[in-house]
């Protein structure tokens, strides 16, 4: 999508994010970097402000989480920007606040157009939803 | 989930919402009503904070809000609560800040444990999202 | 994909099929037409070797009719042909031999290379599979 | 489901299948066993009989081999019998006849009655088709 940042300092020093995208950022942010024998992973904490009213991580925010972690796993196929065809995922298991999330994944496909992700999202190492997408590249079949 | 609330002055008087749900209170908050002929509605205004960095809305922000009108959909079949098994959605068009969000659905099956739901979120009347999920009553399946 | 052959004779007078898909072929055939107020309408009869070990339907027969179905009902998007991208089903209630199967549906998107379907599968007129899936115009994406 | 059956002689010697499930055999027959490091492997060879009108491998063809998949991998788990809640298939490329069909995959999450499992099919050992689902216990939630 736009350019991403790297963190200078902090906790996250090191790690990736997109500043301009405004939801992420809000409900984030969200971070990533490549890791060695893990390819990229994506990461953040959930806090009380990502629950629901139940008291745990709403679906919404996983798949939020997972949209944006499918780009972060595809960035090297979507330069010149993608948008989601389908997400789907299944939820494994509740999480709690204080949680360490963490997303990896691979691109199962790339074609010339339509981009194939499927990842993992852990609560604490722990499962916590699994997910599969696919992108397409822009200004083709979504525009307007 | 837990206990809505009807919104009782304003452009939303009449409308129901879950206040106790931080995540969807941050990200909308939503409503929802039920209105002849057209069943349960949900709905809220895309503003900017809900935007990517392509200045459309983002993937995760549909998704919330599709995981919010299922269960205000299926409401009647959930009232000792319930969570998310799977949720898909193919993405039909983009959206841009300002638009009215509505979606609408039903529920294509309610067992003993598991409820089905699908709908159609829209943006100023045109389809946005299809979306389909799974849910199941709680302290089953997902629970710890 | 190819040309369909209209049936002139028989239970299935009228109806439409595609006698050079083999793997359909073999598996119902499945008919289609359409119908005032339906739309395209496809159907076939639930037999014994449509049958699990369990004795009820397979998903993997109500899935294959669930993706004729798409080609079906997105025919006229599809004339210089079209492969799937992704399809999902969630599975209703058990269907027995015997049962009058029938799938119906809409196109939720028709776009310059992708198209997004969603449909019913019902037995004997109860709900048992909702699909959703997305094709894509050929020679496109998925060759080879 | 029913009880797999070894078999004794010829090249599937030693693997296991389910003779009992009609449209499994009919469509197959599919077969699977349990390889060091891999897991449960699942295969079968693509004939033309498995191809549609474009003289690729149908999309239900997949996704039967799929769904059988699912079972093997979560044998273990659904001994008492199960039925598929849910399956999400996303088709990465196109399959000939002659090619060797292979699937593997893992549960995700087995809980006391969804269990959830992810998996890949492969033709000669490149992606074909990345798949998802949710399977329940029976006579559960959806009998009759």
């Amino acid at each position: 999508m736009s350019t991403p940042t790297v963190i200078e300092s902090g906790p996250w020093a090191g790690w990736k994010t997109w500043p301009q995208d405004t939801f992420e950022t809000g409900t984030g942010p969200f971070y990533s970097r490549a890791e060695p024998g893990r390819g990229v992973v994506c990461a953040f904490i959930a806090e009380p402000r990502h629950m629901n009213g139940g008291g745990f991580m709403h679906g919404g925010c996983l798949l939020t989480f997972a949209d944006y972690a499918c780009f972060a796993i595809a960035e090297e196929y979507t330069v010149g920007g993608a948008v989601t065809v389908n997400l789907s995922g299944d939820f494994l298991s509740a999480v709690s606040a204080g949680a360490r999330m963490e997303a990896t994944g691979e691109v199962t496909r790339a074609g010339g157009r339509l981009i194939y992700i499927r990842g993992m999202i852990t609560a604490d190492g722990k499962p916590a939803l699994s997910f599969t997408s696919v992108v397409t590249k822009v200004n083709r079949d979504r525009a307007g």
